[in-house]
């Protein structure tokens, strides 16, 4: 069985946003009971993590990271048609994950005790950013 | 349902190369209307890639970013069999990806407006690279 | 069909450790002719690489790229609770990947001929990994 559904997110700004409680919600409600969970980002300037869910600085601690590999204003870049921040965001989403798959079992998104789904912006600006996300597998009944 | 089949491509230097249109066409022929489509790349000096499609500029910046965080012939390597872009190519294809999975709706490609599909080439002679498409999902009839 | 396996791997230090025979061997026990593999590693700290298999001096020059990218101790990270090589491992995580998918064909794991899959230890000290392996598709009596 296949159920597909897509999820909006609104961006408040650069940073790392929680989406494990939606996802799992999805996983939850769609009656897979042993399968695969994919995500996929319909944008091309943020991106989908899996990464530790405990100390927000880890996140952080990426995000300095990513500034100091790929700094905003960089003048090595011509593609700038929507600021500094534009080809640094198109950079980071090529590091990092535009889709995602994650296992169900027993119903459920099973990940690491460890491990969240985020969404990272990476625009400065707030974004209105979906995601598509298609649960496949055998059903509870099956 | 799933059907399996191998596209190949002849790369003509090191550069993105366009394959959105190959890989829609094997969707919209392979009768899944609700499910997911996976694109395995049987290399490890290039890559798959999800990436911004309407300015060619943003690519030619990724290219000059990995040119700049791993230029070819760094002396940091030292695996340099096949010449100094080498190394260089599999350090390319770890940071990116080998395969992407995208969703299918409606019998087709769910890609977001700005978003096409790329194989990136990664090495500087031009190359036979294939890539295995399976896609799998409800068919048109259930 | 869809099966779903757990497997344990220790790992001894920071390294790369080939886990091809591992993956496929539950590919063939999984009695799926066409179709999909798919692993998931159950940790943030380590990754799951597809990578070159035939001189090991490629994996040792990816971890000196690494190295030279993202040092241990680099003061840039706040992120210390476990050691210099803690906030690194994150990272080098997030520039890799968690999860990967193979293509099933004849029963077997699709790789190319040049192609291992790899568990990359980023911790300096040995670590237990699960890796969460689905294998879904048409049976061999489909």
């Amino acid at each position: 069985m296949y159920l597909q559904q897509s999820i909006n997110f609104e961006t408040r700004a650069r940073a790392t946003h929680d989406i494990t409680r939606s996802v799992c919600r999805v996983v939850s409600g769609s009656g897979v009971d042993t399968g695969l969970c994919h995500l996929f980002l319909r944008h091309t300037s943020a991106s989908l993590i899996v990464c530790e869910n405990a100390d927000p600085v880890v996140r952080e601690d990426l995000e300095r990271f990513m500034v100091s590999v790929c700094p905003d204003g960089d003048p090595m870049f011509r593609h700038t048609a929507e600021g500094p921040d534009d080809m640094p965001a198109h950079v980071r989403n090529v590091l990092t994950q535009t889709e995602l798959t994650l296992p169900v079992a027993g119903g459920r998104c099973e990940l690491g005790t460890w491990q969240g789904i985020y969404l990272w912006e990476h625009r400065t600006a707030p974004h209105r950013r979906t995601v598509i996300v298609t649960v496949h597998g055998n059903g509870r009944d099956a």
